[in-house]
């Protein structure tokens, strides 16, 4: 359903007319990470590295920040959504809707509604978010909670093409924000927590075709089904792919997640479970697995392997390494050499950690505690970090001048136990008794990690935790938001809080910072919602409204 | 019900040591029109000019003007409300919940919930929506949907006193701003849409204990009863009085308009029918009505007379007159003597009316036209305005430097004939069959009028009809909000657009401006609702989201 925006004179289609919305190619996706006048991927590069090479704004005048314009969603399930900018449009996001906003002025151009039957929500494990699009050649990639991949003109906001990915009956629901590689829209499910077997697709971005389709979880007799029981374990064994892939063009590899093997309880699935919880490289054209890297063997605690993976160059002995940096929700920062998979660095981001002791370097397997063995022993244990992770889905950012890693982490941990399990269709598919979720006193930090180390040059604590994402910039900035509304600039060398706005809703959503004409604009989503918001029981969020909006920032001149 | 907010840091009752909420005095709400530094009244003033003596913020320098905070309500069924400032705290209402915000910053200090039957609601006629809140001496009082008025401790929030006024069953409702005149504290109620008779009150504000009750329907005897016909009809006659009356400290005189007579339909209750569509000159401490004037007897049309009564010193032939000016539905802006009732002119302000020709100066009634007479004669006419106005509720502001007043008139019609009606409990009580709506092109405008003319100096007209308050400034502003969302300061010499900024949703609020520490804030909701989002069915509304959020600008330092 496209409807146009009729509100007097603020919504006129004929401001299209007023800005380029031309087709952008594959090579300008290459190059986002560079063109601050866009914003054309998940990450803001290929390398999602979250970071801008604009100073305009920086730690001198940052001060100066105010809103220059607000737009709201009128969704009130939680903005997770990254914006993309293209030609001076803007666009957004919701798991109901998709918004072209005219981004010098903050006037709605097109929308473009999705409605759902209510029997699709019932398998949302963790909110009926949806956290972005992609784009290509005049066309706007995005995902639906009832499994379609849909193909927007970004010039109207009329569908071009809808492919059905799979049946939602199955447990499967579809958040991720597509990514384009080498002329293939590449789209993961999620739906681990409802027993699904997880797959990634690549699409034709031309007609939705499906191009493949790659398995996370091996069949009897495939590469890697030796690390399932002999049953039909593999046919639930999850490995879902909810989070967007990172990509390098000139190894022509595409880095994506995989999640928990199902059901959580470790005990009913001997062995490692191979693909889930890992790494996969991808050939994006054909879907092959080049290498993969397995975070969490036999994953014991939902820990998945989808955070998101940043790609860098970075220095070890000497040499310059192409690295890719995964802060996983088990807890440890792993650099891994991008090239071939081989582990490079892999310690503790996170203060508390009693589920292993580390990584073996030489193995890349962690070092299981007596703790965990006790626990796939059958016993109730004190295990940390917790389900949510030393760091959920809020993706981290990366600045090279300042060679740190900002992530908002996690520090929590749990008193858990296996328990039977069955799987039913459509039903949890957990198989763990939780007798209590704990907490350190800051529930999440902000910290500037060194990826070789783990260490924090800073932190910041925050007793609420954030599950908003972070950018940072050549202004040395690092601007992030919190649930309880505020949005915030620090200075990324020190940590210190150098501007600050209360939004009206709670940030879980991903900042991005963008140029026109001269000018650097920070824009962020603010409407709370998601994992944390749902099942987090945290009163201090009560009474925090819910969304959303876009918010606009600029300096004051 | 009281709450404590939770939400980390940001909400801290202990921020209540950093601002001085002392108990404000009954010489402080005389004075409330000349100390910008509170805002203690509704109207900005006993002579609810909605003016404002700062000129901090001008003509010159208004395109500064950013927004510092912004206050979320979670209240999404409109936000008509008036903030009030004392201490450096402010307060403000919805029709659920009551808010101390530390004016600052935007930090939540407490909030104070009702809940309501949801049979209540069912005589609302147009929208649940609060207007306001009074104070003194430490108390902020209220009105609730559900026929209450209440007094909460301006420290905690803490329920002091709740007093019933009636039972809603019979039609009643209350969103007035109660008004404190001489130590008493007087709230209205609304109905007449319901078969009410209307009524006004006065209630101690130390017990809440009802001092007077004057009916605005005579009963069989009293004066006025003359003007009903020789039955029932007086008990349903109307006569809300919906509006916060202004106040003359010195004639200690208070001004309160009256609604529509029971019901629309004016064939069956021939007579003037005293004392509705009027102004009532009251004394605070008895209720006693020292004068009245009716706008439109037996008033054909639901005009009302509960329109705003804004106080002045005008010239008129060389002479100052304490006057009272008063923009009605029926379109004909009335200048009245206020110490005795007089009227010293009275003209149209909006650009097409054929309901009357003109009011006679002499009997201070209205020269209806022959199309209301073949109204009254039971047949189908076009009218102009129609039941929504020349105004609505959202109330004009008058500048004593441009000696013009500022209101956002609305430019309507229908095509119309009396229908039978008989009175039902609880029941719609109109009587009248609309053939259709009309506009003009530019549904609203807002207008510099000339008061002793009637005549615009300057027009911004709009597609789009403002139900927004009006605020001007010594600085020459004048401030105004759409149902679009922009909030927009206008010259208010020449009416033209100075500064202008998008908001989240509709403003249907009334903008106030105070200052602290030496630098002048503006202060408006945004939050669309109210009459003509329910029941205007404009298309152009449709994608507007829901508020509300309290916005507070300030010039970018």
């Amino acid at each position: 359903m496209i409807r146009a925006f009729f509100v007097a004179g603020a919504f006129a289609a004929g401001l299209l007319g007023g800005v380029s919305a031309l087709a952008q190619s594959s090579a300008d996706l290459i190059n986002d990470h560079r063109t601050p006048g866009d914003v054309l991927t998940y990450g803001m590069g290929y390398n999602q590295q979250r970071y801008s090479p604009l100073a305009h704004i920086n730690r001198g005048n940052v001060k100066r920040l105010v809103p220059v314009w607000t737009f709201a969603t009128g969704n009130a399930l939680g903005d997770e959504s990254q914006p993309l900018l293209h030609g001076g449009v803007m666009y957004f996001t919701t798991s109901r809707s998709t918004f072209a906003i005219d981004a010098a002025t903050g006037k709605g151009l097109w929308r473009h509604d999705i409605e759902y039957d209510p029997d699709t929500l019932r398998t949302i494990c963790c909110g009926q978010v949806n956290r972005g699009a992609a784009i290509l050649d005049g066309k706007l990639f995005r995902t639906t909670l009832d499994m379609h991949v849909i193909a927007l003109d970004v010039k109207t906001g009329k569908e071009v093409w809808k492919t059905q990915s799979d049946d939602y009956k199955l447990g499967y629901s579809m958040t991720v924000a597509p990514l384009v590689a080498n002329g293939v829209v590449i789209a993961g499910v999620a739906g681990a927590e409802f027993g699904v077997r997880g797959y990634l697709e690549g699409y034709d971005p031309e007609s939705g075709k499906k191009l493949w389709r790659l398995w996370t979880v091996p069949a009897p007799g495939e590469p890697g089904s030796d690390t399932w029981p002999k049953n039909d374990a593999w046919k639930v064994g999850g490995g879902s792919t909810w989070l967007t892939g990172s990509y390098d063009p000139e190894l022509d590899l595409v880095y994506w997640g995989t999640g928990n093997p199902g059901p959580w309880n470790p005990t009913v699935r001997a062995g490692d479970n191979l693909y889930t919880s890992s790494v996969l490289a991808i050939r994006p054209k054909t879907g092959q697995v080049a290498w993969h890297y397995q975070f969490t063997p036999n994953d014991p605690i939902d820990f998945d392997g989808n955070n998101e993976m940043i790609l860098a160059d970075l220095k070890q002995g000497g040499q310059t390494r192409r690295v890719l940096m995964h802060a996983d929700r088990n807890g440890f920062l792993y650099v891994i050499d991008r090239t071939n998979g081989r582990l490079l660095a892999a310690n503790a981001f996170v203060d508390k950690m009693t589920w292993a002791s580390g990584v073996d370097l030489k193995t890349g397997r962690p070092i299981l505690s007596q703790t965990t063995k006790d626990y796939l022993a059958g016993n109730e244990v004190e295990l940390w970090p917790a389900v949510s992770g030393g760091k959920n889905w809020q993706p981290a950012a990366y600045n090279p001048e300042t060679g740190l890693l900002y992530a908002n982490t996690l520090e929590g941990g749990w008193l858990v136990a296996p328990a039977p399990i069955e799987h039913k269709p459509r039903a949890i598919f957990f198989g763990v008794k939780v007798a209590k979720r704990l907490w350190s006193d800051d529930r999440g930090i902000l910290k500037a990690i060194d990826p070789m180390t783990g260490k924090a040059k800073w932190r910041v604590p925050r007793a609420v935790p954030s599950y908003s994402g972070v950018l940072t910039t050549a202004g040395k900035l690092v601007f992030s938001g919190a649930m309880t509304g505020e949005f915030t600039a620090y200075d990324a060398e020190t940590g210190a809080k150098l501007w600050e706005f209360q939004t009206q809703s709670g940030i879980i959503g991903q900042p991005v910072t963008w140029e026109r004409d001269g000018k650097q604009y920070v824009t962020v989503a603010s409407g709370i919602g998601g994992v944390y918001h749902i099942h987090g029981g945290d009163a201090r969020l009560r009474n925090v409204p819910t969304g959303g909006a876009v918010w606009t920032f600029a300096l004051f001149d």
